[in-house]
């Protein structure tokens, strides 16, 4: 016989900041039932996955297994954790959704870019209100962090309770939703907890985290000393802090003009859902080119660099007919996040340009972080007194420091990547099992795998450049006509002075001229020989070996 | 009449951090006689210049005017200042190089590649002596920075003196090299200066800069009590920090390995032209082998995460025979510069996956920047007195930053990015014209220009993928077989679920067989319109639009 266990599987999310995905099951080996926490998804690069839409998890692990598979429960509305929701609802077999009203209704509207139904996503009322899935009940524990309902999931299984942390800080006045609530979780914890699955981002921050209220009076103090227009950007998620900088535009006179699209949905599903009553009045971007520019105060997308987002749009010129200029102040009440570097900087040097004086947040004045720092996270594992720690939403350092913190505070701590199958059954957490995982690229309208080679050959046509050579052959395979080459991303002329292109195409047509009947008669022989002869010719001449397609044509007899 | 002036214009380095190459020029307008300071490179990625080897600044204003180019003067060995001597020597009409010892051992070094003999490169004694060059007098004032015998530059002309700073910052105890000596720039201040061009890199830090001497007794204490094998990482050219992390091996009884040709390269011309007369003794990786870990210190390349550097590949495995594992403890005695982010985290990620303790510089213990910050470049103006101050070696924001700072000090400033040309002469810098200015891109063995549409034809290809189609016409315009198309970069199958190399040339043959005489006649048009037809159906089928190669070839009668 098999006794029943409880396991944890990381989909991904663990050994990454980002597309979220964590697998819980409960019953015999194999036959657990399952349920699945977040969806979420992560962002591409020009290094590593040019011209891909998003990344998410391959999910090839679930979809195996879809009878097995109980329901979806959302954490919060961030995209590393909702993000693909729509993407693999179908995929997933159209499972339940479960979510809280704020959360459910950006999930909604994921879905109904595929035609899905509200009624795909059940609201879930907040703890002590838990979700039946099968073998367990869920419960979503409200949490502060960086966007409005965020929550921790308590998830009861037939032998005992585990929970299921989310993204969260320790926020006793997070200014919009609940506060962190020690009396909530001292409840929590009391019949015991089996494991604390653990957000793992701020294990290095040494310091006590700040609260979201602790920056209201700086940028009160900014923007009221702003002599132009004041413009601030922040992640539109944040509607605490969206709110924060609208009321210190209002208090200092100014007309308040949202702009970027993910602004205005943020703002809009928090009243629709009512986590936000008190927003106050704003102005059209159409209307606020006639407010003068000391009375105008934007509040912006694209706090980490986006090229399209209204912060670059803005630093490039003008945008929704408003433009800044000298004696403008720029705010980036947010940190940039590790990569984007890069297009946070082009915009500040381009506002720069215009003599517009850009504020960052390098003194820690104007953002505080959604995630607890190490003192909080210590805090967590005190009061939630778990039998082990599992970190997870980190990169491996992150998850390897907080298996320590947590081993040095006397619980069993593990690290747990995307693929590796704990069993949490035991007083330890061990190892079940390791399983294929991977990145599942959206790519247009198609998904396609990260390890399929379609990226690799793009990445490929970007470092070496690509030629086409097109021979064609007569009906005795002799080449009729000469042999013609198109370059593309390759230098035009190299050491002989002479256009590449032609150098290319004598010495195909010498090749051609000189080569025996036998190779001229096999495909793949002669495919292999024309390409060899255009990387060599390529790397004599430019000094790079370009990617070659070779058409030959065969007239047939 | 028109009298003579002095010119100022950077053609790098001014807007951005990196490739440095700033004219002056002194005589009547549009005939002054013109020197070259600093003739650097900066480094390619993936986003802007994929497949790109280097890039340096596009000197063509030069090349029209090779005549009146005296001699090109090269203030440090860091690769933004001297990395484009030996790609651009021939193109700059094989000018009189000249540079202090150490730089000119790293200068022939990158000469020889071409090579060019060691005599193109004058070795230049350090102030008071000076070097003529037409009507300058240039003398190389040994300043502090990060790399042995950085210099400024006293630049005497005619009428007066000018300071250009290099890159600099006031450390009293920089352990290999001049200190910084108050007295010396007191004294060349002493007739007046008409300009200080000086360095803005850290201008918006705000506290005075610490000394290289100051790190000594934290990496010492690091060093000895780490319990496995010891690892550091640094510039290479950071010869002061490689010596000083040496003796903490040394001091901890370690033998000190070096690895990284950098690293080694360093460290060889350090002494093989006195500047560094005491590093310890080294092993070489093949005898490290056999050492106790514990008493092993490696010093290695890599410090900006770069793939192909000792630093990476020890992360991925075994390097030259070593490899690191649980218990050892890496260091990064360096910061990592804005847009490397990326790469030094992964690494951090993989010697956490094996276990590695990895020490970085968040907390300041273990890397002082090599540039003045604000504070110290405040004393610099102060003890130089200049009538005028043009920042250099900064982006947007530093020059602008560091413009107002010497407002504020009461000295006339300017922002002039690259191709600003100014004019000295007057009581203020005046702006005497603008020159088309841009970067040159070594690709493979072939300098290409950044805007000549080569790199532009990469990046298309990385993001949208290609397609090359070929269809055969006969005699009369009638297509001979089916078309056929071959995809690179793009997904399989699509939205029908058929492949959508299939579709497309079923497509393609639709076209064609409806297509009318006039425009299977028209080469162009008929090109238009195949490569129409491959973009709509590819756009339909995976929600992509691919970079198109049309070959059409027809027989001839």
């Amino acid at each position: 016989m098999t006794a029943e266990r409880l396991i944890y599987l990381p989909l991904g999310g663990a050994g990454e900041i980002g597309m979220n995905a964590y697998v819980y099951g409960y019953g015999a080996p194999d036959k657990e039932r399952l349920i699945l926490v977040d969806i979420g998804v992560t962002f591409p690069d020009m290094e590593s996955s040019p011209g891909v839409d998003l990344i998410m998890a391959d999910i090839s692990w679930l979809k195996a297994r879809l009878n097995r598979l109980e329901a979806v429960f959302i954490t919060h509305a961030h995209e590393d954790h909702v993000g693909a929701v729509g993407h693999l609802y179908e995929a997933l077999g159209m499972p339940k959704i479960h979510a809280r009203a704020f959360t459910a209704n950006i999930a909604r509207g994921k879905m109904a870019e595929y035609g899905i139904k509200e009624d795909a996503v059940s609201v879930a009322s907040p703890w002590p209100a838990t979700v039946q899935a099968g073998p367990f009940k869920v419960g979503f524990a409200p949490i502060s962090h960086s966007i409005p309902e965020s929550s921790a999931l308590v998830i009861d299984y037939p032998d005992g309770r585990v929970v299921h942390s989310g993204d969260f800080k320790r926020d006793l006045t997070p200014l919009v939703g609940e506060p962190f609530d020690d009396d909530m979780w001292t409840s929590i914890a009391k019949p015991g907890v089996k494991a604390l699955i653990c957000d793992s981002t701020n294990v290095f921050s040494r310091n006590e985290g700040r609260s979201e209220a602790s920056v209201g009076p700086e940028i009160e103090k900014l923007v009221s000393s702003a002599p132009g227009m004041m413009v601030a950007t922040t992640f539109a998620s944040n509607v605490a802090r969206v709110r924060t900088l609208a009321e210190a535009g209002v208090r200092a006179g100014r007309s308040v003009c949202l702009m970027g699209r993910a602004m205005k949905r943020m703002v809009e599903a928090s009243v629709t859902t009512g986590v936000l009553t008190d927003f106050p009045a704003v102005v059209q971007p159409e209307d606020a080119v006639s407010i003068p520019r000391e009375n105008l105060m934007l509040i912006v997308t694209g706090s980490q660099g986006e090229r399209r987002a209204a912060s670059a749009q803005l630093s490039r010129g003008k945008f929704l007919g408003l433009e800044l200029k000298e004696g403008d102040t720029f705010l980036f009440s947010s940190k940039t996040i590790p990569g984007n570097e890069k297009g946070v900087i082009q915009i500040i040097n381009s506002f720069s340009e215009k003599g517009v004086d850009v504020v960052d947040d390098a003194d820690g004045h104007y953002h505080v972080s959604g995630h607890a720092n190490r003192p909080d996270i210590e805090m967590m594992h005190n009061l939630i007194d778990p039998q082990m720690v599992i970190p997870m939403h980190g990169e491996h350092r992150h998850l390897r420091e907080h298996a320590k913190l947590a081993e040095s505070l006397g619980r069993a701590g593990i690290v747990a990547v995307n693929g590796t199958m704990l069993d949490l059954s035991g007083n330890r957490p061990t190892v079940a099992g390791y399983v294929e995982t991977g990145r599942s690229y959206l790519d247009g309208r198609v998904m396609i795998g990260a390890l399929d080679g379609i990226v690799r050959d793009r990445i490929r046509m970007a470092l070496n450049g690509h030629v086409t050579l097109t021979v064609i052959l007569d009906e005795e395979d002799a080449p009729l006509g000469d042999p013609w080459c198109d370059i593309r991303g390759l230098a035009e002329t190299g050491r002989s002075n002479a256009a590449l292109q032609e150098v290319l195409e004598e010495d195909l047509s010498q090749f051609l001229g000189r080569a025996d009947a036998k190779t001229l008669r096999d495909d793949a022989k002669l495919d292999t020989a024309l390409r060899r002869v255009v990387r060599q010719t390529t790397k004599d001449e430019i000094g790079k070996k370009p990617e070659v397609t070779v058409v030959v044509s065969r007239l047939s007899a």
